[in-house]
């Protein structure tokens, strides 16, 4: 199968896997607010309980065909790393990953809003603009990214789609922001003006944080392992003569 | 052991199999209704929770008997694949589970109905009939047939019960509909006029969005998994000779 | 290390899984009716979460040493299914069982209940006491023992920690009984009048309907899993030559 | 790499691991009673989801630097028992170690309060202090060395992540106390007055009665499982040559 069937099968993943996520923590947030009126714990209780389980699900099912990232940031350390390492996504990889993931983010907003009967865009009105948010973020995506990349170097992804789930259904509790930790998503969020969106004036600040956050956790897992297993797992990035959906 | 008790068994699996189903979730509706009378969203986390760990369990039990299907699009879509690809349910095999998927469905809600000291069927008069629900169908159907087959044919069965569970736990909440995703389960739930009931005449329309959901859902398998790994799972159907309980 | 030490060792995990298991049942639902006023479901969601988290931890931990029955039904079938197929308890070792079991379910209810700061021994109040309830048990129990042995016979035993707490936390919800499944938890379960007491008169016919599920989950085991895999796990009777614990 | 370099990531993984621990548990409290004010059920339920995730995963990004103990008595007890039968953390580690653990959980303490908009430090004014709650101490403890070593000593470390923020997750309804069975962790909570807190008058009695229960578990380990397993794991202490992070 030729290079170029297997890239857009692979980018074909990444904007599914990340709309569904979004209309998994879009539509979840909708159904929440709607069926516990009385109290926003309950709600987020809800909200994280469906978005852990959800995305553990969409990482096990996506994850042979591209990595299953939905997260530019996740791709871009990825590339960063595989510069430095070998494998890895290319460039060319990063290049057509990320709009795919934005682009599949906001697809996925509008599929939650339609599936339960609201317009099909409206822009949120939910300012998330506050210095201790910020830092929410930057602590959600540094966690983020040093517990994929640990798995990683240290040949346990196969771990990967439940430890992610896992932590942003935590994440969602211990972090001031709720944990978005993902550009894409935030985007996506911005097109529902729901229990999960963001304001769109709101996004870019939180996108800078997150950038930051995956710095610190770039450089944390740089410290804490230093050598690359050599049982290390390329599954962020199969092979295309080597990988199932390839 | 000759084949005609094998099949009897594996029939046998999927009537209980589906039945149980049904009694974990009419069963849980009816308890969560009863205990958290002030709070829908909480009857439903309730509910949620008890299905998500049900169904992965059931799956885990009657797997190795005869594929834990429980669900007659799941079985099509297996039948279907395997005439392509070799493996899968003949088309006897898929005309002897259905039916028996269906009246295990109504049993087990009548069992529901009873352990609970209801009438032993009392037809829902929940109407469940809008085109953004039915969305919610084709949408929760899709995904379940993309996960369970992508699971199967990348040779990661062995998680397909904990998987499973944890998509339609996630898939009560963001789509629409709570996900009802089967249609002997959609078909057991009328006679159960409880909280997971749905009112007879909604029926046939789920049913008809549900397949289309599994119709869409095939396509996406077949273009992001288009080859099938050397090391693909036919746990979906054993084989006589050399499943466990066959 | 000399048979004698061996057989006390397993016994004594017993009494001690025993123990904790109905420590978790009870200590969870003395806090959630304490911390919960408002609302029964939230009281059972908090101790159905507790419970199948709790469950899974301690049969993970006593598994290697005893088997972590922690429940007379399941060890007089695994005691049953032995004589039948070899392996299994004998019926000295089940003999020495089931009192530890009692012993250690009255002890772990006592130990509820001065940890929460009540009188050691308060007699439940609470009548269980009805034939959908009786049901309920008879329900949940059938679907143990069929949970148990069918992962035993074909191999899957290293799953059982999981799946059975899973079990248990659904059927608090499915079965109209909260799942009670266990003589041994039962009586224990007399001597707390709070959340999880059942009032000592109920006891014997909740233990009358919990066996005649046991047996009815037996008769389903054979027919479905009539073949014991060449794999199978002896795990719920490890031998004291080759147990870690023995 | 030089055995200096390899004891300094360790020290940081324990210092990183318990810190994010007390974040995790700080500010998974702060959020839940901010979110929930009406039942503090409700916040116990959702901060024991936080906790019972976030430990799991952290235990499993970092367990392959230091061996994620993020708790004084859990490297006290592994540097006792490898005093008798090898393997273990030596002495020198463990000074490296606690010293780490607790100033790790202060700043993660500060750290949840900045990140909720909180001043920095605030003395709890929660008094802990009776006697049912020191045995919940206790039990807890008890408990979570017997989980953790069981583990290790019969070959099954890999587990150890899910079972132990599965264990805590359970414990913060079964015991008294909530579980905080860990110094570090109780010296760390002293620094937040929101829901997670102790009053710092409180912490020592609570820090005896966890090192009281430690024995307890130390000695119930000792009975249960004699004999170290052949397969047993030393994922306790990663030996620098072969840990990938070392």
């Amino acid at each position: 199968m030729n290079d170029r069937w297997a890239l857009g099968r692979r980018v074909l993943a990444e904007a599914l896997g990340t709309g569904l996520l979004v209309t998994v923590v879009v539509g979840s947030g909708i159904a929440a607010a709607k069926l516990s009126p009385g109290d926003t714990g309950l709600q987020l209780l809800e909200n994280s309980f469906a978005t852990a389980l959800g995305l553990a699900v969409l990482i096990l099912m996506l994850g042979p065909v591209s990595g299953a990232h939905f997260n530019p940031v996740v791709s871009a350390v990825d590339c960063w790393l595989g510069q430095r390492n070998g494998g890895g996504l290319t460039v060319r990889d990063l290049i057509a990953y990320v709009p795919a993931q934005i682009l599949g983010a906001i697809a996925g907003a509008v599929l939650a809003n339609v599936m339960f009967g609201e317009a099909a865009v409206s822009w949120s009105a939910t300012q998330r603009s506050a210095g201790h948010l910020w830092m929410g973020e930057s602590v959600a995506t540094a966690g983020l990214i040093l517990l994929i990349f640990s798995l990683a170097r240290s040949g346990r992804s196969a771990a990967a789609p439940v430890a992610v789930g896992a932590y942003i259904g935590s994440a969602y509790w211990f972090t001031s922001s709720t944990s978005f930790a993902n550009p894409a998503v935030t985007v996506g969020r911005a097109f529902s003006d729901t229990f999960a969106g963001i304001a769109p004036g709101s996004v870019p600040a939180f996108v800078v944080f997150q950038v930051a956050g995956a710095i610190v956790g770039t450089l944390l897992l740089v410290v804490l392992y230093p050598v690359v297993a050599e049982s290390a797992d390329e599954v962020v990035v199969p092979h295309p003569e080597a990988g199932v959906g390839s």
